[in-house]
């Protein structure tokens, strides 16, 4: 797709307006499909401006507020990056970790961190029932702080990842799928198999298979969900996909078999996660101050955990996949078998196989939280896009 | 106020030169009431620019350094805001807590942390004796730096909280009693009551109280200070009010009555802070490498802090002031009965009628601390600011 | 040299290309002497910009990431000024302290933090054998990244110290000689020695000692090297200055004797540094999992060192040096007798008499640094550096 179709693209879906500007964006069931399709081709455009050298700076400043209940260093760096692409400064929020906080403390702190603020990431995913929350919390208070006359302007609120999705990394997901196979509209018919897989660690987010199953039953996907007994993911998000599939026109089917995902699939995304059962269990233990409890649980998760062993992306399985060719799909980092652990999500030589494209698969998450920045804070992106497109200023001289 | 009157008000106050220049800000009594004018046009000003989507960048590049010696979120949210305000990029040193460095490390650290920083920000206020004494080091340091032509400009040192002023603090404080009562001439005669107030947490800095009694009692105003025996601020800070009511036509009063110190007060700030004389004993231990006896000092301090519970910001002590309606201030955060602790400074429903207005309080910090870092660095602040009004730059396209 | 003649030298130097563009700047024995000369007359070009209150910034966005292996003050805000002269924003990857990861890892990280970068300074220099092979296989990964289309652009890797050499603290040191002695034609014949001090703290790096002795052989310089039994640097670097001082017309002899090292020096650099067997078995130690016999093999070796105490740059073996007035030169912090440590590399008259004088050394750092991002990212140095000084961009407003 060239440019101008590009642009025309953007500009069906915006339908003459925005709907994300001085919004949020915190759950990709949100919005509607458009809205989606409106980040994608935001990315895109930007990622074309990128590609030739071209500044992408929108901002004269600002800073781009991080708070991250857990570490991380991709989505830290690549949040970094969205924000200098555009011209804001990071700033991180370091309010220690595993802290649950709520109501006067994060009304009174998102005021403060917002005072010149363009746009806050959060991410925090440790706890079930608190990530969406605490983000909806956030938003509230700085809805409150630009009604009271606090905040001269409100700051969006970003997911950088959630107890329940993971908007920058599913859309980035979908950008590579876009890519791979031509058009969002190629998606339609094709097999996605989002299958749980073993790892040695526990207690793994489900944030990315929620994300996934969730975003893509929209696109007209036959989406499979396989993991064993004891691994499903939050019952509201499968009735979301439920729903999805049918609106699509495609398909969300669940088994507990990960053969059974893997046969015929066009797309396979094997990656560990913990049951969400353990995981509110262990919500419960920390909140009521029973922390010493939680190693226990941990111990029972890891050995429920090395029960299924045999959940490993082999070769064998990667053969069974459409003409044996399926796109292996991950977040990254993957536990690979005798690489990064003994036993693990994906065999060696699966892994390397398709290693430079999961590369290509995350080279899109700056440019989705970019898309996310823009469209919530200006009012015409086309404009801007347009100008930044056009205007032919370098990033640095030759 | 309109924009001209305010330049007019600026032209005025900095008498056709700007004393700040190529200078520090340590402590508001170390500079005449027309350069605290100044300082407070200057904020007004920026926020002026920044509330009509304006830019006030106006740096180039140069970084801004900070020095925390205790942790602080929003106080590195407001120097981070600003910096990046102005277009300086924000840089943290962290140099470990508690850690009290002196002579050949200072000196040579402040000129390795300045060969291209525009000003340097420092928050030193758990040593009684020892936050400013730093501050006047680092600011000889790179004194001697610039003379000597290590360094091709001299950074401003700029006090982000000491042991003695917390000036970012007072003067935001001050800022919001101009806008909330209309002029800083409005203030004259209205009493304000700075109290200590009950706190179930130990040893919060003093520099607080000083700041406010040492910066109101030169505006005319009739400052109360209240506390429990064994509760007394620097000595020395107490001269300093005597002087300043003196001079500018108020008074300043000791009790040791919180009702006292609020019947018909037009202004409340009631706080916790740590007696002198404990913070005096917890240094000297800590530099006797004695620091095994603070835990013993610190049980004690609490014991005598809780003989004080009733020093509450309670529905009824309000209603003793002006009107019943005194405004109630707080630098934030405030210890709130029944939400933060269990007993504390503030009943819940007092602070939740003013909380807001805390907010709005807070909201001038990192505009205070931009107006320090122009004015110390900008010889001509009136052309700078008159042409950050009228180029009319957006922060950021439609 | 006034800039016309600053620039004719560079224009010379390069030779009507750049050899750094597109590449990388790991150890300064990887590049021909122009190259060399190439980074010290753009760091002094930048450094006549800046100093004329210019500005020196080239870049319109883009992250500048640092990855630091072990702390480190001076060489963070030197790589930060560096960065944000340029107009670049620092980035911090903060991997864990010791960490020695390879492999996978490496080639991950390396591209999920560049996907906006241009440039990756890392610090590793705890570990023999291992900080430069770190950096090469950063710089393989995004060699890779780029090729393959996951980058669109290659960040240059800088070698901010690694276990072979500390070439921007090299070329300072070298920018700081020319400076003081007029042109490095005028360091021919001189004599420099490097030695071995005194230090009660146990295990410096050898990049340091090792990258002066390799850099300054390079000149014409005569350089001794001079060290207690037990002190030899890596064999490899041994035989590149026996090399360079063939070369160079100079020469590059060992002793064991301070005093015969200081006797008629013109140059004297006195720093402790650690034997290398010590941490060659340190490295073995802790990647066998045996870190808890690392403590053993410290005392041995903090033992060995107290042999050596008379190893101190004192009033009387500077008395021996040429006319007694010989540059004395340290990296910092210095070990200072009475000041930092009771008995140290230094007595404190020495180092007071060239306190400033080493301060000057340090402010070439950041230049250093930033003349290496340069080169390794602009085509055209010549033309970029032309037009900073032409163009009169002031850094901040009058």
């Amino acid at each position: 797709m060239d440019d101008k179709a590009l642009m025309a693209s953007l500009e069906e879906t915006l339908g003459g307006g925005n709907p994300l500007h001085g919004g949020d964006f915190l759950r990709t069931w949100d919005h509607p499909v458009n809205t989606l399709r409106a980040v994608a081709d935001t990315a895109r455009a930007l990622k074309a401006v990128y590609g030739a050298g071209g500044s992408c700076k929108i901002f004269d400043s600002g800073l781009a507020v991080s708070i991250f209940r857990d570490q991380s260093t991709r989505t830290r760096f690549s949040f970094a990056s969205a924000a200098n692409l555009l011209g804001l400064v990071p700033s991180d929020l370091d309010e220690g970790k595993s802290q649950i906080a709520h109501g006067e403390t994060v009304r009174e702190t998102a005021n403060m961190i917002s005072f010149m603020t363009e746009t806050i990431g959060i991410r925090d995913d440790m706890f079930i029932g608190e990530g969406h929350k605490y983000m909806a919390e956030v938003a509230e208070a700085v809805d409150e702080g630009h009604r009271e006359g606090v905040l001269a302007q409100r700051p969006s609120v970003i997911n950088l990842q959630c107890d329940e999705d993971h908007p920058t990394q599913s859309m980035a997901d979908l950008l590579h799928l876009q890519a791979t196979f031509g058009s969002l509209e190629a998606l339609r018919g094709k097999k996605l198999a989002m299958t749980w897989a073993y790892s040695p660690s526990y207690g793994k987010p489900l944030s990315v298979p929620q994300g996934i199953i969730a975003l893509m039953t929209r696109f007209g996907m036959d989406v499979t969900l396989a993991h064993p007994e004891g691994y499903g993911l939050l019952p509201d998000t499968i009735d979301v996909c439920q729903r999805h599939a049918k609106e699509s026109g495609g398909s969300f089917t669940q088994v507990h078999d990960m053969g059974e995902a893997f046969r015929d699939a066009d797309i396979v995304y094997p990656k560990s996660w913990a049951p969400f059962q353990v995981m509110e269990e262990r919500t419960k233990l920390l909140r009521g101050g029973r922390g010493d409890e939680v190693a226990a649980l941990e111990q029972d998760a890891l050995a429920a955990n090395a029960k299924h062993r045999s959940w490993e992306t082999t070769e064998e399985l990667m053969a069974a996949t459409r003409g044996g060719e399926a796109l292996y799909m991950h977040c990254l980092p993957a536990d690979i078998t005798g690489v990064s652990c003994e036993e693990g999500e994906v065999a060696a030589s699966v892994f390397e196989r398709y290693r430079l494209r999961t590369y290509h698969e995350a080279s899109w998450k700056p440019l989705v939280i970019a898309a996310m920045m823009l469209l919530t804070r200006c009012e015409k992106p086309l404009e801007v896009l347009a100008n930044l497109a056009s205007r032919g200023v370098a990033r640095r001289p030759a």
